[in-house]
């Protein structure tokens, strides 16, 4: 089958890659449409020495299921995270820390950038009939995004300071629409800001932060350099949620002052993944509409060019069209190629 | 007046210091006796660059107190913050955050190793009749431990660690007993070992601590060096306190993976000082006694011995007796002068 492959940090598109073999209880998905992450850029950048098919945002369709035949044909996203099922974390429940789990397209197993990928028939989750392959292939960052809402309060007496416009960031922000007293964003890029201005959602320059005037600051630049900002930002007794995973692999180069951390009585709250069927339903409800954050489709065999511009500053949601048949481009896409 | 006075990082005993003038509003407090905190001995390292009287743990009597004559003769502890008011952390009621503010024996304000101090008399607060000067000279570190139950949930399910079982490590194992579900502490010194054994509480050193096995880590070693065994000890999705202050002016020497803290989704919780008036009400109901914990009481005139003795590795506490008459020992001090 034809694939993206990731070996050395150097990423190739090749047309001989094995199909993957089914184990027990797995099934065969053909994948329609994938997304390239800031994690997958980061596996490039050697984030993680990673081999194999990168690729874990996605939408497919399954056309193999041993154990259940019955889902052939179902529209999936899934759960990335597979899981041993028995080390201590996998027995408090807390499968997506499973000391030996494998992730799908992050870590000892192939990815989404494929023709064809498997996983664990539990891991895949039925996509609803009025969502879009192009708004569910948002699902795993989606859930991502509303993770925070999980793990800490936030209401509407909270200022939020959202550091960082990318494609977590702005999710993020849609997700706190009208839910937080007021939110801000932090945009580098023109069209970061466009596009929180469609959504009446108020942005500022890295300059414009006023310092230690937020209750909660949420970190999603996707680099280290996006801590201190968030320090200077957060009051006193505030919260600053963590969202990027980046090459860090001594910390030394980004220091932090835990000592004032305690005489400021500052929280940090590390946040990763989310439940994606909570994600999906939000889809399903219309509530967000991740849509707008789409840049530019490419088809599998350009994947090399489409990681490059999912690497260029600014740039928003990149996604690999995998099925070969030419698609209508949607209408942002097509503003958005001048970029 | 007799005061202990630090300037250059260099301690003296003196006995020519003025005697504080009272503003409006403060009053004038003859110490009785005082503690040696981990934080005297920081700023004597050069944690914060204090010039005058340290000292913030304390046990006084008012003796002026022109705006309010009928509090004279109370016996007080204090809040140790003294807030401008009219920042905008006064204004949303951080007084202890006050970015004007003067901390006594911290920052800007003598402190209580002396004959006398002033203060603002709402910061002063009156102790209960039946709570010993002994216990009650406690009540800061003390409310410094309670704090923690006021930052994060933690209950009978939760089994947590604590990381350093000096002063403040033994103080916050006391407040836990009974009210976490498991409880260890990790002791490095036989004086540490015994005083939880003889509170019953469970102990082990640092080469015993169980990898991603607490659910809620305390911190509170004194030292940035803890931070990394806390790290190790936390289970993913668990809860790091820290409560250690020390001069750490860049952060490089102890680096922090942030990165990882959003893998495994950690929090880490910055924790400092809490309400005296709870810390009195647990005194006077005895669900906490701290008097075990005092070493030895050194007169003021020898405050550099006393000094001496708090740096002492495993050293627990040392107090300041500041009245000349001659005390009797407690039963508890005259075992640990063997040290």
């Amino acid at each position: 089958m034809r694939a993206v492959w990731l070996e050395n940090r150097v990423l190739s598109f090749r047309e001989d890659v094995p199909m993957p073999e089914l184990l027990k209880g797995e099934a065969l998905v053909k994948v329609r449409l994938a997304g390239i992450c800031g994690t997958d850029l980061e596996l490039v950048k050697g984030y993680y020495p990673y081999r194999g098919i990168p690729g874990h945002e996605f939408v497919g369709e399954i056309v193999q299921a041993p154990a259940a035949p019955r889902r052939i044909g179902q529209r999936v996203v899934a759960d990335i995270n597979v899981a041993c099922g028995e080390c201590p974390d996998c027995r408090a429940a807390r499968h997506g820390h499973c000391q030996n789990r494998r992730v799908l397209g992050i870590k000892n197993r192939n990815g989404a950038f494929a023709d064809y990928l498997s996983l664990p028939l539990p891991n895949l989750i039925p996509i609803p009939e009025t969502v879009s392959d192009e708004a569910a292939v948002f699902a795993e960052p989606l859930a991502a995004a509303q993770q925070i809402q999980q793990q800490i309060q936030i209401g509407d007496a909270d200022s939020v300071l959202v550091i960082g416009a990318g494609r977590l960031g702005q999710l993020i922000a849609q997700t706190l629409t009208g839910i937080v007293g007021q939110l801000t964003v932090v945009a580098r890029y023109q069209s970061q800001q466009a596009l929180l201005t469609e959504h009446e959602i108020d942005w500022i320059r890295e300059d414009g932060i006023r310092e230690r005037a937020f209750d909660i600051v949420i970190e999603a630049t996707g680099s280290p350099a996006g801590f201190a900002l968030a320090r200077q930002a957060v009051r006193p007794r505030g919260t600053i949620v963590l969202k990027s995973t980046y090459q860090d692999t001594d910390g030394s180069k980004w220091p932090v002052q835990l000592s004032s951390l305690v005489v400021d009585e500052i929280t940090l709250v590390g946040s990763r993944c989310g439940p994606m069927a909570a994600a999906l339903a939000q889809l399903e409800k219309q509530q967000v509409d991740p849509t707008g954050l789409i840049a530019k489709r490419y088809f599998l065999n350009d994947a090399l060019a489409a990681f490059k511009h999912a690497a260029a500053p600014g740039a928003l949601k990149i996604l690999l069209q995998i099925k070969s048949q030419p698609v209508t481009p949607l209408p942002a896409e097509e503003e958005n190629q001048n970029e």
